[in-house]
């Protein structure tokens, strides 16, 4: 059986959360629900004084202000510099000039230690044609492979690439692993691709490889949004969103193990 | 039997909403929930981009920067450049200067497909002499007819016109519907108000009558308010507003039509 | 019996918020809960207009931006004129020396009626060498004496102190109460310490004796935790956080007498 639940929860790492207005409540409830401490400054005078407490940083796009994207490079900068890894949700990337111009030169300045997206996003980071339908996927699975989207992200960016989809794709290095766990109530309520955005920095900032850490971020939003369908199906998405914040409080190395469905390929 | 949501729900609108920091999550999840595809994009770079992607655009004064004020007339102006409806939600209006420079100058550069407020936000815009009492209205029906009212404020800005209350009236063009249903549970959480009016844009986004579409939204949120109120009474706010948006998300033509208590008169 | 939570529902006190974007959801909802009405207003250009119609006003500096900062001095400055009582909730104070600064200013230009913190948020106040860690104390009661600190800090600036911990703390002008109720649950979700900052502007701007108010609310807030932890202990967090603001809205005389665990001393 593994450990890295318990690893996590042993270290409780400070993540510290540059992120949208939207979900910012959704991310921090799911940091703290799976055993880290969030952290959500990201006031461009004092981003640094933060950065140098986490043990990982999280940068989301998903809204904007001409001091929140100061705030996202300066404390990226600042992160690269003291080693603490960062993770990049690049929400919207594709979906217009405004949002591209954001993501690519948060590309070029900031190097990440793992990168999630949908398809579209992540095919747009690609190099891909594309535009994203707000902050929707655009694309499937026949419209792109996604194994060959994240590989070629890792590579030109040389950091752990996650897809999220049906099924949910990692690649590192040569390394690919699958995660067919979650559920799609997940895209009824807003924040969940957010959240794992959170979840990840949280495996990031307390496991020794940000590969592994990553599929178990996937592998437990997945279980917890299978336990969180079962107990809502009949109730709604609002019961739903509190039963997925519940699962993930629950979450211990067995119910990862057995309800994760991670798969290692490769 | 009427085909409100399964309209809506085979569309699908994509609704762009500039809206408040406090209720910004409510508002995406009751959009999901209805059946909708929130973006929230506000930045000003970047907000023209995603009006072109949207079906319905929603503008709730709720707390507000430069930016976002920035943000609201570029994307309300561009917005009616493309012909995409917007939805305006005054929050506030009334309650002194600096927000009612701000809702009179929108209401200067943008037309409305449709505003909705309580009556002294209302009240406000039809030019009586009032103050709102921060974000919860001043006056009841005893202090104004809100048909009067509605009427007034439909004719000065050619727009449909919701007023919220004990019953809820929407006017357009000589045609009125009353809205019966509803629980005095909906004002002790904070968000349904913005909520409804992310519900308006998504119908509003959905179909051809602007004036069916916002009293369809109006008897969605109070049907929602009913059985959520069934399930809450003895237990709390908070669970209420977990079961609210459960009903949303439950909602169907069915229970429209049944529990929406919705009577179109004139 | 007290009537404290009776008194306060009769008044409904419009509380004025100007607080982080991660919590405000929660702590709108919170003061609805208790029995107040809040609005969140933080615009520079308007707060002075809503203190004008406020009970009490409270500042949390959790997340900040320029223009956010400039609507705290001036609002603060607008209701100490007023006489509208302030509450001041330094969130992360310790942190580093940008949120250092941030609060510094606010206690030079603004006479606060409650401050509350955690133990090493006042224990920087009151001016010791402390290094907090994010927004989580990084000291408990073995290194530094609550009262004292509380001591120091209710004199240096002639306001009733909070300092919450596994029992927490009021003073002011050589009283002291000790409030022994609360949960563990309370610091595995966020916005907690947020929801009590609006809570204690609530009874500030309803009840006549600050300090009164200040245990009032802590009692308030403790006995909603021991309730939402019997009810969501094998569920999880998602729901502990739904069932608190549930027993916030059921709160009454009795149950605060009965489960606060208030101990007023000298």
């Amino acid at each position: 059986m593994s450990n890295e639940i318990s690893t996590l929860r042993a270290k409780c790492p400070l993540v510290q959360a540059i992120t949208n207005y939207v979900t910012v409540n959704d991310v921090a409830n799911a940091i703290l629900a799976i055993g880290g401490s969030p952290v959500m400054a990201d006031y461009e005078k004092e981003v640094e004084d933060f950065v140098r407490l986490a043990d990982a940083l999280l940068i989301n796009v998903g809204t904007l202000t001409d001091g929140e994207i100061l705030g996202m490079h300066k404390a990226g900068v600042k992160a690269n510099e003291l080693g603490v890894p960062v993770v990049f949700d690049p929400v919207g990337a594709g979906a217009g000039p405004g949002r591209n111009k954001t993501v690519m030169e948060l590309l070029k300045d900031v190097h990440f230690a793992a990168i999630k997206g949908n398809l579209s996003e992540m095919a747009f980071i690609a190099g891909r044609d594309v535009v994203t339908r707000g902050v929707d996927s655009s694309m499937d699975e026949k419209a792109a492979d996604p194994v060959e989207i994240a590989r070629i992200c890792s590579e030109k960016y040389n950091t752990v690439v996650a897809i999220t989809g049906k099924v949910d794709t990692v690649c590192y290095k040569g390394r690919v692993a699958r995660i067919y766990s979650g559920s799609p109530m997940m895209g009824r309520i807003t924040g969940t691709g957010c959240m794992l955005g959170g979840v990840i920095s949280a495996f990031v900032g307390a496991l020794e490889d940000p590969f592994v850490a990553t599929a178990s971020a996937l592998g437990s939003m997945g279980a917890a949004g299978k336990k969180a369908e079962e107990r809502a199906k009949d109730l709604g998405t609002g019961s739903f969103r509190t039963f997925l914040i519940d699962a993930l409080s629950m979450m211990d190395d067995g119910k990862l193990s057995k309800y994760g469905l991670v798969e290692y390929e490769g």
